[in-house]
Formats: structure tokens, C-alpha cells, sequence
């Protein structure tokens, strides 16, 4: 077994590269990360997949979005045919989507792309109890970790789709970090303020059902999203595989958030792609001291900011494994 | 010909698309802008070329930068073998790659794939003496134009290479904008404390030399940039033919600043793609009332942070163009 690259060395043969010390700022960052989550000076990072979990939320019919429950089947529906917005970002950037269906409300959707790991017909309402049973819990991290690993991929990016996703997130995470809910909690996919003051109540009801503080695994039981499981089982399996974890917006960060807690190793693995403008989102990337590579306002999930970032991520590779260094050039250092 | 969409048309296609208003952020301005530009609902950014435009200048032997002046033409040479920062980004993101002497000190270097549009052998000291001449910036203006013009190209990115071209970028803008010298001074490929000290000192004395306010023309005549000249006419250029112009960092957005005050329109076509950590880089984006989409660290040039940046450019066209509406789908609205 090779033995383990240090920073140092990492960083020495980025410094030999034909460019001022340090002149790439961030790329050099993530070229850094990538080296030592693969174990060498020529890191691949050539191919892409996307994998993307929908799930209903029994919350969502207390009201907590401003779009109907029946928008997550539409959605999925949408994924299929390559119409959404996450579809299009996959094939600009060269990668390659897949759709599970971890619960979505109603009759099984019937189509050839879709994969289905259902666990339910959506959660329970985890405003009157738990979001999902044990039994469903372990069959989501399972399923997650399967489909991570499967096809031939260096990286993998994660979206979601859920109507109420936000409020289960936010729930989770009021639970297992040290932030307010009232700080976590956001506009999800628009509501005006009298919506918000909604949203932050129906989530207070929801709170006060359990103790102040959870394990992340009893969080994900209470206020659930069967996505949002399958996700993080998904994010660890990733990351086990070897493959880079380029984590969204707020959903998928608080996936990444219970993923790392219940497997730290998984932390090597993950880029975070984005901060959203989901208010709860840049509080918790603070909580977790990284620094998100994009701010470009968006607040969409379905991974659309994973894809956006691919092609960053996938040059501070290429830099480290393919720029001359000065001596291969001939190029003078600095006096 | 087609009458001119308004931004309200252009809004209205885009709030049609399959996801909540606003939520793609930045991208969404992008997707605007290029469709204003393009003058179509439907616009194509398929192909992108990178020039980059070498040049050396007659103040590097005053002991503006710590590099030696013969590095310009030792990475001209990086960037024909394909070893350099830029050529990885560039073949990581499918941009096709010119290079462009402008003025390269000493010998010119025959290589087939170098376009030689050489203004002369560097420019003059500008510490002592105006950094060009008035026919020489004519044909800067004019090569530049006519190379922007060619190939088959949807988008282009302007990148340079010259050592001491951030002090012949800083001492324009000093006479262009309202900012000081001072404050425009930043440590280029990375001077220490000293250096930068050093630098500003010889800043000084040469932006003496001349009027305290110098339009557009004079600042490039007295302080040149063979390159910095030769981009600015290419950005016209490009504009003029129809091209998005990707601009990079502090010099390329010199170039820019002098293209806009040369061709007001050509501002249409201008996406600022990062901001980069030369400290008067940020500063002449706020004159420029520009908000650039990345913010890396980067402070290397050669078109590198426009080379990240485009695939984000690549994706908001396309997603104005192929993204599903709510009608196509039949996907809910909010309630």
C-alpha cells in the first residue's frame, strides 16, 4: 500500500508549477484536496455522474411551501425527460444523471430512467410524529450507499428534489448543531414574509415534539426526508468508493452535515460547491468552517450548483496532474 | 431585422422555466444578458476560443516585478507546448487556444503555432519616455479587431502574459478613472512588502511624467502594453462580430475599461468572470459598477479565471434555451 502523501509534499509540486507561488488561490486549494483524497501527485478527475433523490414530506400538507405537494412527482417527471433546469447544467458539463425515487407521493411512477429505492409514500407529518421508522432509516443510508458506488464514476455530484425538503433540513439541523431554528430557517422556494412566519411556526410546533438536542440518527427518524437519508448513506458510500462528494445547496449540506457525523473519514471527500441563498445555508457552512467555491445566488437544489462547480473541480485536477512545472518548461523562477 | 427584446420579454421567458422565480441567481442575469446580446429567446453559446496576447515592456527593466523580463518569452514558449495553467484549463473546458506576440522581447520565436503581430521589440520604458507610438497603437487596435474576428467562435476569453504588465495596467487606470495610484498598486506575480514599496516608487515617477487625467488613447500611447492595446482592440472586435467577451482579471479588465471608453457598446458583450486578489483589481470593478461571478483567489492571469468561468456562462445560455417551461412540463406554479 502506498504510504500516505503529506501536505507538504502536495504542496511542494504545486509550487513547482509554471505560475507564481500560490497565483491560482482557491484551485490550488481544491487540487490540494483532491491529491490527498486520492493518494497521488496525478489526480483523475475525469468523469461526472449526478444522482438525483426525490421524496415526499408529510409535513408539506401543514403548508410549508407555496408549491403543491404534487410538484415533486412533476418534477421527477420533468428529470425524466431532461426538461429541468439540473438536466441541462448534466449535459453542458458532461455528466451523466440519474433519478431515484425514494418515496415519492402516490402511485410508483413507471419509466425506464427512473430507479426506484422507495421507502414509503412519503413521510409521515413530522409536525405530529416521526418522519420514518428505524427500519426505513437503514434501508435508506444502505440503498445510498449502493447507488453510489455503482458505474464508473471519479466524482459525484448530489441533488434533491422534495416538496418541503427545506423544513425537514432545517429541523434536522436545529437539532444537532448549536443554531437557532428561527436562524435556520428560510423562503425555501419563495414564500413571502407572512409564508415565512407560517413555515417558522408550523417548524416550532414540530420542534418542541422532541428534546432540544438529537442524535443525528434519531434526527433523520423524527423529521426525516427519505432523500435526505438515502443522500447521506449515499455521500458515505461515495467517499469509501474513493470518488470526490461535490455537495449542493442547503438539502445536500445537511446531508453532508449527518453524513461526516456518522462517518468522519467521509469529510476528505467532499467539495462544497456552493453557498445558496437559502438563509440557513451560509450559517451552516460556517458551522462546519468551509468556505463554499461559488456564490451565485441560487437557491434551486436538484444539484444545479454541483454542476455548476464540476468543471472547476474537475481543472484543479488537470492543473496538478497536467501543468509543466519550471524546471519541464525552462521557465525562470523569481529572482 | 429582427426588433430588439426587451428585458421584460427576456424575464418573462425566464420566470417560465421549471423553478421557483429568482432562484437561479446569478445565472439567470447571465442567461439575460446573453440572450439581450444574442437578441434571441433561444441563444447559442456553443464554441469558445482563448486568445492570448504576449508582449513585454520597457518598464520591467526598472524592477517593477521579481520575475526577469525573459519569462514572458519563456512561457510564450509553455503556452506552444500546451504546459502552462491556461492550456489545461483550456483543454479541460473545450476551449481552443491562439497565441499572440504582440512584442516579445528579443528574437522573434518561430513556432507555427504563433501568430506574430509584433509592435516591435517590447515597448519603450514608459518611466522615461511615452511606452508607444501612435501608429503602433493604430495597428494594436486594428490586429486586434481582425483577430477577434476570426474563426468560428460563439465566445471568446482574452488572456496576457507580460512581465510588468500590471504596473503598464495600473498607471493607465491611474489616468483613466478616478482611483489613485496608490491604490491601484498591487503586488502583480508577488512582491513582498520591499518590492511593493519599490514598485509604487517607480509608479510614481513615471505616472509624473505626464498629466494627472489622459484620455483613453494617451494612457495606452504613454503607457502601453502592446498587449493590453492589441486586447482592448480584440474586445471590440469581438463585440462588433457578435462574440461574448469573457474578461479575466486586473489586466484584461484594463483592457476592457479602455474598450468600453473607446466603443460604449462593446460593454454588451462583456461578461466579468472573477475578481482577482491583484489589489486594484476589485476596486476598478466597483468604477466599472461590475460584479464579476467567481471569486477564487486567483491573481495569475492569462485568462485563466475566464477559462473557469465558462462553462457557467455555457450553462446559463443553455439553460434560457432548453430548460422545459411550466406549460411544457406540466409542472404546478406556487399556489
Amino acid at each position: 500500500m502506498a504510504t500516505q502523501l503529506t501536505s507538504k509534499d502536495i504542496q511542494a509540486a504545486i509550487d513547482m508549477k509554471t505560475k507564481p507561488v500560490g497565483s491560482l488561490g482557491r484551485i490550488e486549494k481544491l487540487a490540494a484536496q483532491i491529491a490527498g483524497f486520492q493518494n497521488t501527485l496525478t489526480p483523475r478527475l475525469e468523469t461526472c455522474g449526478l444522482i438525483l433523490f426525490a421524496g415526499d414530506h408529510g409535513i408539506a400538507r401543514e403548508g410549508v411551501s407555496n408549491y403543491p405537494q404534487a410538484v415533486t412527482r412533476q418534477m421527477v417527471q420533468n428529470f425524466l425527460t431532461g426538461g429541468a433546469a439540473a438536466n441541462v447544467f448534466a449535459r453542458t458539463n458532461n455528466v451523466q444523471v440519474r433519478v431515484v425515487d425514494t418515496g415519492v407521493y402516490g402511485e410508483p411512477i413507471e419509466h425506464p430512467g427512473l430507479i426506484s429505492r422507495r421507502l414509503g409514500d412519503g413521510t409521515e407529518n413530522s409536525a405530529q410524529k416521526p418522519a420514518m421508522s428505524k427500519p426505513q432509516l437503514d434501508m435508506a443510508l444502505a440503498s445510498g450507499a449502493q447507488l453510489a458506488g455503482d458505474g464508473d464514476f471519479d466524482a459525484l455530484c448530489f441533488g434533491e428534489m422534495g416538496i418541503g425538503n427545506t423544513s425537514a433540513a432545517t429541523l434536522i439541523l436545529s437539532k444537532i448543531t448549536d443554531e437557532s431554528l428561527k436562524s435556520l430557517t428560510g423562503r425555501g422556494t419563495g414564500l413571502d414574509d407572512e409564508g415565512l412566519r407560517r413555515k417558522l411556526s408550523i417548524l416550532e410546533r414540530a420542534a418542541r415534539r422532541t428534546p432540544d438536542r438529537l442524535s443525528v440518527e434519531d434526527a433523520l427518524l423524527e423529521y426525516g426526508g427519505f432523500e435526505i437519508a438515502t443522500m447521506a448513506g449515499a455521500m458515505i458510500g461515495a467517499a469509501k468508493k474513493g470518488r470526490m462528494v461535490l455537495v449542493d445547496g442547503f438539502i445536500a449540506t445537511c446531508a453532508a452535515y449527518c453524513a461526516q457525523r456518522m462517518d468522519v473519514s467521509s469529510r476528505d471527500a467532499m467539495i462544497f460547491t456552493h453557498v445558496s441563498n437559502e438563509a440557513g445555508h451560509r450559517l451552516v457552512c460556517k458551522t462546519m468552517y468551509v468556505e463554499p467555491l461559488l456564490d451565485l445566488g441560487l437557491r434551486l437544489g436538484e444539484g444545479t450548483g454541483a454542476l455548476l462547480a464540476w468543471p472547476i473541480v474537475k481543472s484543479a485536477a488537470a492543473m496538478l496532474r497536467d501543468m509543466a512545472s519550471f524546471s519541464d518548461a525552462g521557465v525562470s523562477g523569481p529572482a
